[in-house]
């Protein structure tokens, strides 16, 4: 059975990649530069939410920029242009997740002295990205409403180590009989005082909240 | 770097797991059992529709049995159960794929004389399960409406493995703007000819083609 040696090698990767994360936080707050992660599932709407959130912190005269993780195509960092903010597309291949050099690689041509706030949009997945630190500020969770509420319980990891959760497609809540008591039980039991919050990219609803709460965190 | 040294482990890993899902597959065979594994996303109504599957099939005097893997939680085993089919749940753990050998072991204790149906619901992750043959029949991916049209283009490879794709929560197609055509161009764009379906375990609609085309199948 190979599996003992996996995990071994897996460790040294890991050790790597926080060493990497390490200094790459070290950077972003010497520039000041806030950053933030998202993870979720493919499809709980991670890039409508990140465009959204970019335009409104342009009209707002804040400087952020992006960088995002697909195994392939570059849909999204298009997609994410729209917003007028410096966009990079990271394609992993066939890798579930991001690592901390390929952050670093990405904004290698960037000044951070240039941005207040840098968004980092992982690949869609609720497995992998768990254990890679990417030198982040913030991990935000995204649920969507349209996937089940039993999803905390059933990515535990993904759940417990994040510093926010956010419900998406919040206007999609009724058409699939979504059950908000629910969904906000089985996150609290995973992480347990996680602060949550609700809301629709689309309709713009809860969007405001989620914009003043991320202005505070970055003191 | 340690990357190449993964790579090379993993295709250890992977050969292992091909012999193991040969002599399953082989064992099915003798046997007459037709299996079916589902792969996906987190939330694209695997265990709704499998649910309803196992159902129809044991009123239509079939003799299905599932096996549901999931890094924690027995939540989906104790949903498929209402179907009155014989039902084991895998937990991985951390792992974000089905392996031959967990498959292997958790049928155990069944005799595949009593069965005509063996259905595989693999961890719900559109990468990792991609490479693992888990001596199946058919390998079924779901793409439900409210995930984005663009998933194929950006997880090629689980839609290029697979040999039929669904289409489900159709219900709510009008709901989230689904773009049909798109979703059609994009799968058939990675993995040409492959047969597709469209329907909701919910409302139903749909379930009819899908039963009979899977007794199509198993001759």
């Amino acid at each position: 059975m190979s599996a003992p040696r996996i995990v071994e090698v897996r460790k040294n990767v890991l050790k790597h990649n926080d060493e990497i994360a390490r200094a790459l936080r070290r950077r972003f707050e010497q520039s000041r530069v806030f950053v933030v992660s998202l993870v979720s599932s493919p499809g709980s709407g991670k890039t409508a939410f990140l465009e959204k959130t970019l335009t409104l912190l342009k009209q707002a005269n804040h400087r952020p920029a992006a960088v995002v993780g697909d195994l392939a195509t570059d849909n999204d960092a298009a997609r994410l242009a729209r917003s007028q903010a410096p966009v990079k597309q990271i394609t992993t291949g066939t890798l579930c997740h991001l690592e901390a050099a390929m952050v670093e690689s990405a904004i290698e041509e960037w000044s951070m002295a240039d941005l207040d706030f840098l968004f980092i949009e992982n690949v869609g997945n609720l497995v992998c990205p768990s254990s890679y630190d990417l030198g982040e500020n913030l991990r935000v969770v995204l649920l969507s409403v349209t996937e089940g509420e039993d999803k905390p319980l059933k990515y535990p990891t993904i759940f417990n180590t994040a510093d926010l959760a956010i419900l998406t497609k919040i206007d999609l809540a009724d058409a699939v009989e979504f059950d908000r008591a629910a969904a906000h039980a089985n996150i609290q039991s995973v992480r347990p005082g996680i602060p949550m919050m609700e809301l629709s990219a689309k309709t713009g609803m809860g969007m405001d909240a989620w914009m003043n709460w991320l202005l505070s965190q970055r003191k």
